[in-house]
């Protein structure tokens, strides 16, 4: 256990308990003659892991049969691509919903492969991306393929605060900074993605849930590596697969089920954002820019007003143990990334800073 | 230390010496609050171990500075995909010599993007690819855009005793189980390309190596992850890179580096199969299949000629702390991979377990 709390988005901090069984077994099992970090992907052990981590995982999200899991590589960046040339028919046809970087990188990559529509955005909200559309039925056409979400946005701390509906067509969301945070109705998704760096494991891992009619069907054009149906069929071994990260997801997962699964997450979690919410909403020293009613449980975004200011708390907040909390380039201000990982102590310890730092820096003029 | 030795093709033993340095620094880190498997891409840390990671690599493979050095994601296989779309001129024609698995899955992959064809190949050869085809410039077509080879082949145990005469035409290479066992003139090629579980790191990280010229032109329906002049220009951050990975490539750069080199690993690497080899060559219990002048120095493939006492032998290795020797699926027989991980001690520890076997298992009618 230490002083310092690492707040930030991704690569981000593992829980203590999850970081030291890392340790522990790296250290026994090197006395034993092979380390999880030469273990072949072959071998007796590694198929225990890798069962372990998937049944783990479908017990945490409770995720119905019709679904598999896949382990990939290649990080959410990679689906932008593996999604449209594994969902798009011949119709060619998917809408995007844009509320931030992420879904409009996931946007400009399926454009190469279709008649992508902007079925909604954010994008002309003030500040820029500091909510999330409202969306019906009717903004989705009726022929798409699919639909494109990302259901929290890192960057500018959103989060879908409803899932959209979009009739028979499969929804598909990017849950790279949310994923197991909190509960999800696994079956109101066709496809649910998230890379593993911000509540799984190290980076280099990429979770993909995807329903069993979506696999199959790849265009001609797609590289075996991003066809769903040679990963499934080989149950995420059709190379060798990030061996260790799929093991520290399997810590993890396990470290979650056993401190009372995603139900008890998201209480932790709604505890922890509440505490610095409450706080930004009881001061005027600080301004939270995201609507109230699409905040985000895991990136809580918070500026002075004074870009100065901000560089100065970054600053300052690293030196006191607080790392990491400078915004994102394109935003600028604060971000405290609140995972799994972030105890409360954590977050009480930031709002103690931001106190003492208000108070021994008084803006001019206020 | 202990006293198992891993045989396996991959992934593979780590040095000790590595493996070492890297448990303290994880253990020395984490007390100091941030652990290399935390660590963000972003931070000044990783920036310099990428930095130090490509420097090293270049050092000991004296690579010229009209090449880059990418680390990526998603294995050799994904690179079979990469190399055509970023190769491939509006000819669209390449060519590919077969000898074993991994060049003809490479060579199916790129059939999907153009008019590849096979130059030359060793499936007709008895054992089949137990050698590697002589070419000269007339077996490539003057107009190829590239000619592919895989320079060592893990699963038969051969490897190029020549280096392709290609013209003018770019020689691409899949170097996964040879990198770094002995220098290499890399002029000689346009681009070398490697997985990380063999030679240089765990699981989860590509090694490219590729001349500037061949970058920025990839075909339109490239995925933006398989676009070399993304990662090229980002310098392998386009996305977020495999951190734990990269850090371990680093540290086993830093280690050959601190031991000689690549002219010390090659005299290691000469030696330990030399070992092996002159003992199969003295005896005739066991075969060693491939032809004696394409021998792997990597991957030595031997067999009883009887598949019970084949499997057997591998049963009572791993036994005996020899880990991992049985041989590929689709082969058969015993394979034992000699990276630069393993010791002189560990084959000769094989050597004698091999005579043992030999004495205590007689074969019927010998």
């Amino acid at each position: 256990m230490n002083n310092v709390y690492n707040f930030a988005a991704g690569p981000a901090q593992l829980p203590e308990a999850v970081l030291r069984r890392a340790q522990d077994e790296l250290s026994d099992n090197r006395r034993r003659g092979i380390s999880v970090l030469e273990m072949s992907h072959d071998s007796r052990e590694f198929s225990t892991v890798i069962k372990s981590a998937e049944a783990s995982l479908r017990e945490l999200m409770n995720i119905p049969q019709n679904y598999k899991v896949l382990f990939l590589q290649g990080g959410a960046t990679t689906q932008f691509a593996a999604i449209p040339l594994n969902l798009l028919s011949e119709r060619r046809t998917a809408d995007y919903v844009i509320t931030g970087q992420s879904s409009r990188n996931a946007y400009l990559q399926a454009k190469k492969y279709g008649d992508i529509a902007i079925a909604a955005s954010s994008a002309g909200a003030s500040p820029a991306f500091s909510t999330v559309p409202e969306t019906t039925r009717a903004d989705f056409r009726p022929d798409a393929d699919y639909v494109h979400i990302c259901y929290n946005n890192t960057v500018y701390g959103t989060k879908f605060n409803y899932v959209p509906d979009t009739g028979n067509i499969p929804l598909v969301a990017n849950m790279s900074s949310s994923i197991l945070s909190e509960p999800v109705d696994v079956t109101k998704f066709a496809l649910i993605y998230a890379s593993a760096q911000k509540n799984i494991a190290p980076a280099g891992m990429t979770v993909v849930i995807v329903r069993d009619d979506l696999i199959g069907n790849a265009r001609p054009e797609t590289p075996f590596m991003l066809d769903y149906k040679l990963h499934a069929d080989s149950r995420s071994m059709y190379n060798t697969p990030p061996v260790y990260q799929i093991y520290m997801a399997k810590l993890m997962f396990d470290w979650i089920l056993s401190v009372g699964g995603l139900d008890e997450m998201k209480r932790r979690n709604e505890r922890k954002a509440s505490l610095l919410y409450d706080y930004l909403d009881s001061q005027h020293y600080y301004t939270a820019p995201v609507d109230k009613k699409c905040r985000s449980m895991t990136n809580v975004i918070f500026i002075t007003g004074d870009a100065k200011l901000d560089t100065k708390f970054a600053k300052e907040a690293d030196r006191a143990g607080l790392k990491n909390l400078k915004g994102h380039s394109s935003v600028g201000g604060m971000r405290a990334s609140l995972y799994n990982s972030m105890t409360e102590q954590g977050v009480a310890a930031l709002v103690d800073f931001m106190k003492h730092f208000a108070e021994d820096n008084p803006k001019l003029g206020a």
